[in-house]
């Protein structure tokens, strides 16, 4: 018979955090594109907009008045999804397993990472960067203190739904553990028990043995593109060298080469197509809240990086049909995507044009 | 305390199909967006575009050439995802189980619905959606001969990755059932095993008594907004009288029915915002191949509707972020999507401008 080529032959490879497979069809990059193209206005974005609602000393839409901060600065969503006191919705009156309703409480933050709105994470000096960790982690303390989930992402540009340039992500902590959290949980749980290993400390020695999906490496971290990405350029970020449960228990060392690692990373997505790179990206450690006292070892702190662009930069990966009824499905093997971000200069091409 | 009310206060409902939560935010929709917009060009799409590779007597990217088809036209994929001889990936050669591979086979098809490329489902006669119902059926029966999963789905409109405007859907059929059949597979046995019945069928039955979720009905069919239900406007298209596993076990008096709520259901789409409505949308039935001789009882044949827009032909609700991070999230309560499906004309607006 033919012998395999992964590049060539369609399979099938595991996610052990979600439980989920993916198909990955190399081949089908060959097919050509006419559909939807993103728009790719690298619009100059001013670095003061007197509209722009996270800009320091604006109004917000609240009549609140941001002060003129210097380096991060975290207000509460004025549209939050999550309130902290909304009451319970009523309990079992459907008397059906098939109309089933819990509580949602929480609170919603949007933290801004600088000042400028034409600046992003990898344009920022490393020292900036670190503030942005530092206050990462600040809010896990203090939202996490009581809620058991506190979720950090970003959305990057507006392909992503992102309605505003300025650099910023956003911190929901909820009194609930959220579906991906609940999974993950399990999965993690389950290898601990059966190898007396975290997982994703396993994983990342493997990933660092092996190199040919690692993306940019230093001694505390490694960011690869998973065995089992979905998204063509998707990365995850993990710490190699111990077991860290949660943000709050990195030391300054970590930090500074977290920042050093992130903004390689992120220059290296920039770089990719000449764009400032699309993506969701979120970190995830053990939960929080009651689970602070214990049985949350099996857990380890990692990021997951999504970025939706596929062939350049207006031709995206559409989630769609076949991945929405049945299952996801990627164009190139992670391999191939790790390879082609190690390759990219390490340069951000905005640094070089001038 | 306050009283509770789904359309004011956050709370989560429960998927039973997919053992997952979402976060029902309906207080939500009242923030403003400033967000990208989708381009509502009603592009004038002409009847028969010479370089369209899905129009009768056209020649395909490989050179093959079209029928004068006069109804639905099925042809191989020229790029597909899923090939019938791709050999197996090594086994155990990683020696880890977090490098797990299997193999996946397959084959890809196209349907076209009809010979013209400026008509879609809802504008089409009754008797032409039958056409297309049959034909559907006929292709679960000869793929699902051999293949234990025959996904049907189209994906309509450019904003869902759409690439032709030519009405028409894919049938992909896997060697393996996908990660989405495999959890509603799970999800519908335990119930049958805990209650003797088939949960989509209880479903059926207890929504038609509700009715605030409905959107059209008759005597066979039922498309309801499900409690559950993650975008703005999906539905889940229902038989709601008799157990049927799959498209094959149709009477024709189910397949006229059926053509009939489907051109109703999506009338009402295209006219909730005035635009030719997009979405991902797909049949799940029984598993098929080996799974033809029985243990599948606990199935009920039903088709999933995706669609994305939320506020209007040009803004979408956006899956990223939290969603993709954490948890699915909505912007306003199922009953308020039913709501307004049920209040638009039943009149394609298309025919009234006339
Ligand atoms: O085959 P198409 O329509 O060109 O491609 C579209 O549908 C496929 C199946 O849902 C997806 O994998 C692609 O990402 C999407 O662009
Ligand atoms: O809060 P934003 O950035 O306006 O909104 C964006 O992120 C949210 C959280 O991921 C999503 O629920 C919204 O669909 C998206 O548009």
């Amino acid at each position: 018979g033919v012998k395999f080529d992964p590049k060539e032959h369609q399979h099938q490879r595991y996610n052990p955090l979600t439980d989920r497979w993916v198909l990955v069809s190399a081949h089908r990059m060959t097919r050509p594109w006419a559909g939807q193209k993103e728009s790719v206005s690298e619009q100059q974005v001013v670095r003061s907009d007197p509209q722009n609602p996270l800009c320091p000393g604006n109004t917000r839409a609240n009549g609140q008045v941001n002060p003129d901060y210097e380096s991060t600065f975290v207000f509460e969503n004025d549209f939050p999804a999550l309130q902290p006191d909304a009451p319970d919705p009523p309990q079992g009156s459907d008397g059906d397993s098939l109309f089933q309703s819990k509580a949602a409480r929480g609170k919603c933050q949007v933290m801004c990472f600088h000042p400028w709105s034409d600046i992003t994470l990898p344009l920022m000096r490393q020292d900036e960067v670190i503030k942005v960790i530092d206050k990462w982690a600040e809010l896990v303390e203090e939202l996490g203190a009581t809620y058991p989930w506190v979720q950090i992402f970003e959305n990057k540009g507006a392909t992503m739904g992102c309605s505003n340039p300025h650099p910023h992500c956003q911190v929901w902590a909820s009194s609930f553990l959220p579906n991906e959290a609940v999974v993950s949980d399990r999965s993690q749980k389950a290898y601990y028990q059966q190898h007396q290993q975290q997982l994703l400390l396993r994983y990342a020695e493997q990933e660092a043995n092996r190199q040919e999906r690692v993306v940019v490496q230093s001694s505390d971290w490694l960011a690869v593109v998973p065995y089992w990405a979905t998204w063509p350029y998707q990365t995850m970020l993990l710490p190699r060298r111990r077991h860290i449960l949660r943000l709050t228990d990195l030391t300054p060392e970590e930090r500074r080469d977290l920042a050093d690692v992130m903004r390689r990373l992120l220059t290296k997505y920039d770089n990719l197509f000449q764009v400032s790179f699309p993506y969701s990206m979120g970190w995830h450690g053990a939960p929080t809240g009651p689970h602070l006292s214990g049985g949350v070892d099996h857990w380890q702190l990692h990021a997951h990086y999504y970025p939706p662009l596929l062939r350049s930069a207006s031709v995206r990966k559409f989630m769609v049909g076949y991945e929405m009824l049945a299952q996801e499905q990627r164009d190139l093997t992670p391999e191939q995507a790790a390879e082609r971000l190690r390759n990219v200069p390490d340069e951000h091409y905005r640094n070089r044009k001038k």
